[in-house]
């Protein structure tokens, strides 16, 4: 790809020779000749060989750079022509010899379903979508198009997935959620999970994360959110669209967590909280059963505005200076008592 | 099953239309004509169209609901109904043509086992017991009756498993423990990790969930315990019976959990810790090493009783307060200073 | 082996019998005769029928016992012991039928696969390494020699292994990187995860931690370092050598631990975050972004020295008694107004 032809795709200026070849993107700090990278902010100190450089509008030259393409968002831009030059793994369509699938299973034209792959009975699976090797579905799940299943992912029966979902390796989709109800002698009981998991288009989920299918319901991964590694998410819980979550965060049963909200990693939810749209969740914060957590950037256990964390954080380093005031002013008073009575 | 039939097995009393077909079981918000439901408190204010609606004792009639049936402990009695209309899956007994077999493995009657399973030497599966696509099972190892392994569970050689476990699709039984020791040149060198595991009958353990086998010793999972998703259990921990631990604890080496105990999520356990029985530890909990926790409610890191910890919290969020009280001391302290310098 | 022998082996001075038969090793509280056990402390309450306990120098008899062995590190010793008497399993070498093997793959010798194994297009595994069941090696990977892949494993292309480590069930190395960029219409696109995982030399990592690969360059685990189960380890993230990390620790991308480090369970760090050599940091610590972790030993969120968290936690513990000295305070200055205006 030449560089006259990236800047015409991310719509930039292009500063420098518009000839030069790139084969690969790169980290500045480790980018050469014949390959793209980019730069956030200020750009002036910086000594590369980059074949281009995608930098924030204002820039012409970067030291040693053959390129430089400026544009409003060098890293969406530089992100977008990576996806270009390192396309997703292309696995021709096949199915593995190895691979069990069910007589009444309905698979779509350009799939691949690797070795030790099982497919259950009436489920589907959609057209362009790869199950690798070890992926195990269950019976009546529909997958839909362009999807990518990672090694050793277990989908329950009854889940349904919609397009372009990729689940990275071990992902859990729909095991039975933690219910129980304690009977008569103290022993626990299993309630009823007998829900579904409906996971929506454009969903990312990251290695080992487990994802609960809903008590009696269902639970729900709205469109184009992000979820990390490692991550649990209770039965019935419902998240919005275009959410972002880090690793290792736990997700209780019957949470909402609405639109567009960015939960950091490790963070732990109680059952039944309510994240309103656009709240951002810091790490480790931990959110009790049933709180409404408004618009805002919130933080520590348990939550509060992130401006109040940090004042409550102050007072407390400070309390080392508060015992001493308050011991230089119990002197002071009984100096005053003294010299009263001295009169 | 009609009403009458349910309310005998339940031992409910009936109000309205006996012979009501139910088919299955549906939370309230969602359950119609021929659905089965539950509340558990006030039913004055609900609307719906439920066959049947188990509600507490007291309630005679529910707006909409074909039937009602009274009982002390409507959530229990809906679960042991649910159960009865939705039972689980049974597989017909099977052994997958691919699944790997030792010769010397024995096989109980009515056992399901699904493609691409193993079961190692000596090994022993009880009667009933499904192993499901993908589940290994090492050597040695025995399964109790009536066990569920899901897919792509493993269980390390000599672990032993009683009657009626569930074991979640990832679950990893008997990998060795974290323990090593330094050795002169400061490399880490393998404390041995010899030990076994032993998970008693009607045990449930989470997907992805890990239990380590003892270093010399062995871990135990007592009778009835409930074990979330994606806990780490550490080697020698022993957990007693009808314990319910939240999705992604840690348990470090060690660390005895006596019978009845309910732990949150996220809660961390400092080695050689023992809870005793009947103590509850709230979601994201430190438990120090060493510490013995005696029955009652506890909360923060590190732990402390759930009463001391509102008071905490409550003391810190007031020091903004606290720190204006003394810059008023103060002023008012000066002011009597200056009046007595002015006598 | 004789107890003689074992001396000699661990270079200890051996009392009483030194022809004692030893066939195993033991805890202290379980051994009996024919095994071996040691003791770190003070021996003198010990009541043992073990045939041969290791005990710190100084020690020359333990009751019951029928030898001694005398050593510096007693605890070193035994795992050394340990390790002869209870040699890793050794599977001879195989290749299963049922595993999947590109052709142009090269296979050691001395190597196992296991079954249902899939090991893909120009990988290389070493002399002596173990595949066990289930295990998938993607595409492009490098394994060193003598390493040990348990079950369900899954290596993403491009990976490389050094020798001698040990992935425990359910490891996943190499899936994508948590990273997006936001587009103008607020969908999240992929930033490229295009990097590599290298693990080095004598690595043991738990049962199911991931390891991610590079967004761009590589994640690096050190030679000798040891992680334990279900830890998050981010895209880019450079662990050093000899490092040591708890249970359900999470590390975000790009953070950096030098060598010589001791991590706790469950905690967190941000993105960008360095942890300078030999640094020690508590369980549930929260390392912010970019934090500078100095050697000393570190706890609490957001990270403290040892000492200043405790003498924070102790002033938060007494925040009671510092309410109550205001409260003093106020009533004598109220005295002391009331008497000077009566004068």
């Amino acid at each position: 790809m030449r560089t006259r032809e990236i800047a015409e795709i991310i719509g930039g200026k292009l500063f420098g020779n518009g000839e030069t070849e790139i084969t690969a993107a790169a980290d500045i700090s480790a980018a050469g000749p014949g390959r793209i990278s980019f730069v956030k902010g200020d750009a002036s100190a910086i000594e590369t060989t980059a074949g281009c450089v995608i930098a924030p509008e204002g820039a012409e030259a970067i030291s040693g750079a053959e390129c430089v393409i400026a544009v409003r968002d060098p890293k969406l831009a530089f992100a977008r022509i990576a996806a270009l030059l390192h396309p997703p793994k292309v696995r021709p369509p096949e199915i593995h010899p190895t691979a069990v699938i069910a007589s009444d299973a309905e698979i779509g034209e350009g799939v691949f379903i690797g070795a030790f792959c099982t497919v259950g009975e009436r489920s589907t699976i959609g057209n362009g979508t790869h199950l690798r090797a070890g992926a195990k579905i269950g019976d009546g799940v529909t997958l839909g198009e362009e999807c990518v299943i990672h090694p050793n992912v277990f989908i329950e029966d009854g889940s349904t997935l919609g397009d372009r979902v990729i689940l990275h390796a071990g992902v859990v989709v729909g095991a039975d959620g933690f219910g129980y109800v304690r009977g008569e002698s103290g022993e626990y009981e299993k309630f009823p999970q007998i829900g579904t998991v409906v996971i929506e288009d454009d969903v990312e989920i990251g290695a080992n994360t487990c994802i609960d299918r809903g008590a009696l319901g269902e639970t729900r991964i709205g469109a184009g959110t992000k979820i990390d590694n490692l991550v649990q998410v209770g039965h019935n819980v419902q998240i919005g669209k275009r959410c972002v979550i880090a690793a290792q965060t736990g997700i209780s049963g019957s949470v909402t967590i609405e639109d567009d909200c960015v939960i950091g990693g490790q963070v732990g939810f109680g059952d039944h909280a309510r994240v309103q749209s656009g709240a951002v969740i810091g790490s480790q914060a931990g959110v009790l059963p049933g709180k409404i957590v408004r618009p805002g950037v919130w933080w520590g256990t348990p939550i509060q505005p992130l401006d109040e964390y940090k004042r409550q954080n102050a007072h407390v380093k400070g309390l080392d200076r508060l015992k001493n005031e308050i011991r230089e002013l119990k002197k002071k008073l009984e100096k005053i008592k003294e010299g009263n009575e001295d009169q």
